[in-house]
């Protein structure tokens, strides 16, 4: 049995939709966008041709190294849209020279100690669930070459202190083998971006990823205790600590860093204990507006929710799990320790009494997360078909919401049309609610024109991205920044604070090697 | 009426400890501590001799600036015990040569601009309250002058929002004129450290400050939503978000950088609910170790309780809060929105699992917290009688606890003995706990030598420091790094991120300008 993962979609070789959601697919872009459906052979490796590499790997540590076509394909793109359109285009000029596979932290100083010596970039790789253009080796003309730098070997837990609920924990392992791999002792991290099969625990470091917990951790930051990173000028590692007040953080300047500062290899996370009470409930509202308004009241009243999402009429109609007449709340709570009845209970109170008709359905939001998950393997589906496909995640404080989300969504309808002449779908959920503000998530769909659909794809990204920055949104809640954000990136953040990151990248990477253009300059 | 600052003790002049207090705390020194009361004259403005200011204010912006004794002398001194000794000895060669009083934040960036330029150190000061040297304008030789630049005059809540439940407050105000302005909104910050009534906003996000709740929300840090920031180079602000992913948190640089890289003006902050429902009870165990179980159990439970904390055996007794036989744990939860009664049931449950004896009285844990909040006003008291008294606190993670403990308290014992020749006290509490470790604070008390008091005290604090950062734990939980923690500060930050650190300074501050010796180099 084939395990390698595909170089140009979701997942593994010989994965993907299985019949019922391929049709349930076909059916949606064709009732919904129009598109006549057919099937398109994916790119083949046969079909590529790659430059040579123009860089050599040195020779005390050539075995850390690989030239071979599929490591080279695999390590040139992540999964966004675009990318998947450039893959299925069978353009892969940005292919990394080099893909450096290190069994050690010591052959991942190497590999820096290398590269900056011989001016040669170098892009950490996880497991390229990069929607952002985070991993893609496209690093301009002034290296000698770009070697993607994959950590799939750091792929252990090291130690699990039960005494503490912490385990140190490589940073090459992903989601999956993370679980196993503390099942045994009770625990898990519990955090489950959708990425979550095919992404890596110091992915979600480098990004801020997002994951499971509706509410209050709602992104890795918060789990992590300590992290040891390898940067071109050493190791830098942080104290094991609960807490600390002395001086700004080291961990959260490492957070988020998007391997412009250095290389993750290994992290103390902080564990869940496993559920052993749950509890959950679906409720119907007449638009997004009046959901959000019930979500506003659970999240200020420290409940806590673990699950506090909001599906809007569009996105429920589309994943199937409601028809088009209403938005979808879904409440959720979860202990290892007690059971969350009054929890429960005092949420749905909340929510009553903002009018939320309890869904008659108790598993929709099981079938939503089930559609949830499986929805990258369907961009393979329906890049060759020329659909238009892409998602941007935000945050914004409730006072601004209801303007913000007007703006945002009526800019992307119009992008729709404007980019491709045709109508399209633009739908929206939470993703994550805080005291002071949701964090809203929109997906577009529309029919492109073939041979310009990047273009058509790069006009609806604009549009809708320069109207959430206008309207005091985030460019992005937790699919990081990478290479498609930088645009609006550089207008959120403090001028000021951009010059500072690049000092301190001067002083961590002073040949600047790593992920160039990503976050600084 | 009188409403200035005392300039060399806690709180306004003519305050202190009444009759009742003052005789419990003559009592305990005489007991304990084997020393004869005597009450001293506390220094007068009238009794010390400044040297003339090495600098004069410039033209502009002169009407800014002070120059007379007592303006000099509050902003010599933060409350730590040798400050508070070298105030009682007469001794204020450090004192700054001008107070800059700005009343905008135009004002503060003439301040800067001015000492850039003129090659004058300039050391933020909110209201004092640092027991860390946090504020003294010790700066060394290199600079033309020192001032102080007292942010009181930013004294205002400009917005509160309350659909988010945010406010826009300036970061001179302080903690009791913060909680006046939210009241009639209905809100507050909930973030009361010891020190709430004479500290501010700004001082507060400055270090990092340790607040009402003993577990999630310990720190401010988590109720910052965003920060403006005057810098030498400019004006900092970050964007007013409820989350984000979008690179590493630029808010977390300037929460805890001590006022080395800028001056804070205000900040957006998030607000709670004022409580309507609250439980509360206390609970008798054997000793501390008995107790941090039972901690532990509460504190992994994802109960979040607002209060969790433990006072032991001793430090129960120096309190007048119990015997001398028993740890007490304090428990406490609080709502806006619920009863809190299922969060209690299930705690209290959990802390009588780990065989915590119900303590009959209810009141102790209300008389620890009054006895807590008046005990900067003892120092005035204890100082000139030769008491030797300091306080520490850090955060360890549980699997070295027990350890951790035996080894910092150990050492601190034997240093009182070391130093002094007496025994002395030396009590524990817990102020915070995480589901990874408590965050214990330690008190000690013992007769000194007048005369050798800084050297005697030095002595205690470099061999408890020296205990704690070898045995794992952070050199300051909530109290900061100041000039006083710095030797171990420079020992438990990452070298590298100490470097990065210090380029990011040299472009907020380029000159050097700002507090000297805190945090940077």
């Amino acid at each position: 049995m084939n395990s390698r993962l595909k170089f140009y979609g979701w997942g593994i070789e010989g994965t993907g939709l299985d019949e019922a959601e391929r049709t349930r697919m076909l059916r949606f872009v064709a009732d919904r966008l129009g598109v006549e459906p057919h099937l398109a052979t994916p790119p083949q490796i046969a079909d590529i041709q790659l430059r040579s590499p123009r860089i050599k790997a040195p020779g005390a540590i050539a075995h850390v190294f690989r030239d071979d076509p599929y490591e080279r394909l695999l390590h040139t793109y992540g999964k966004s849209y675009p990318e998947t359109v450039r893959a299925f285009e069978r353009d892969f000029a940005n292919a990394p020279d080099l893909v450096a596979i290190p069994s050690s932290e010591a052959e991942v100083s190497a590999v820096l100690d290398w590269a900056s010596s011989a001016n040669v970039a170098v892009v950490p790789f996880g497991c390229g669930s990069s929607v952002v253009g985070g991993v893609e080796p496209a690093v301009g003309d002034r290296y000698a070459g770009v070697v993607s730098l994959d950590l799939r070997q750091l792929d252990r837990v090291l130690e699990v202190d039960e005494t503490s609920r912490a385990a140190r924990i490589q940073a090459g392992i992903r989601g999956p083998a993370i679980e196993a791999a503390l099942k045994p002792h009770g625990f898990a991290i519990r955090h489950y971006p959708q990425s979550f099969e095919f992404s890596t625990l110091g992915g979600w470091i480098a990004t801020r990823s997002g994951g499971h917990f509706a509410t209050l951790y709602t992104h890795i930051d918060d789990f992590v205790e300590s992290i040891r990173t390898v940067t071109p000028a050493g190791v830098m590692e942080s104290r094991r600590l609960p807490g600390s007040g002395a001086g700004p953080s080291p961990d959260r300047m490492i957070i988020g860093s998007e391997g412009a500062l250095g290389v993750i290899t290994e992290a103390w996370m902080r564990l869940q204990g496993r559920p052993r009470f749950r509890g959950g409930a679906a409720f119907g509202f007449p638009d997004l507006f009046a959901a959000a308004k019930a979500v506003r009241a659970v999240g200020q009243a420290g409940l806590y929710p673990s699950n506090l999402r909001v599906i809007d009429n569009e996105e429920a109609g589309i994943y199937g799990v409601n028809d088009y007449g209403e938005s979808l709340l879904i409440l959720g709570f979860e202990s290892a320790d007690h059971p969350v009845e009054p929890w429960m209970a005092r949420a749905i109170e909340l929510i009553q009494d903002h009018r939320g008709r309890r869904h008659p359905d108790e598993n929709a939001a099981l079938r939503w997360r089930t559609a949830f998950i499986r929805m990258p393997y369907a961009r393979e589906l329906t890049v060759p078909l020329g659909v238009i496909n892409g998602t941007f995640e935000t945050a914004v404080t409730w006072d601004r919401f209801e303007g913000f989300h007007t703006l945002v969504r009526t800019a992307t309808v119009e992008a729709l049309k404007e980019a491709t002449g045709h109508s399209g779908t633009v739908s929206t959920r939470f993703t994550h609610v805080y005291p002071d503000g949701p964090a809203p998530y929109y997906t577009f769909n529309v029919r492109g024109t073939p041979g310009q659909l990047l273009d058509q794809w790069r006009h609806i990204k604009t549009r809708a991205s320069d109207a959430l920055l206008a309207a005091g949104g985030t460019i992005t809640h937790h699919h990081a920044v990478g290479r498609d954000h930088m645009p609006w990136y550089r207008e959120q953040r403090p001028a000021l604070f951009a010059k500072a990151l690049e000092a301190a990248k001067g002083v961590l990477d002073p040949a600047r090697i790593l992920n160039p253009g990503v976050l600084v300059p």
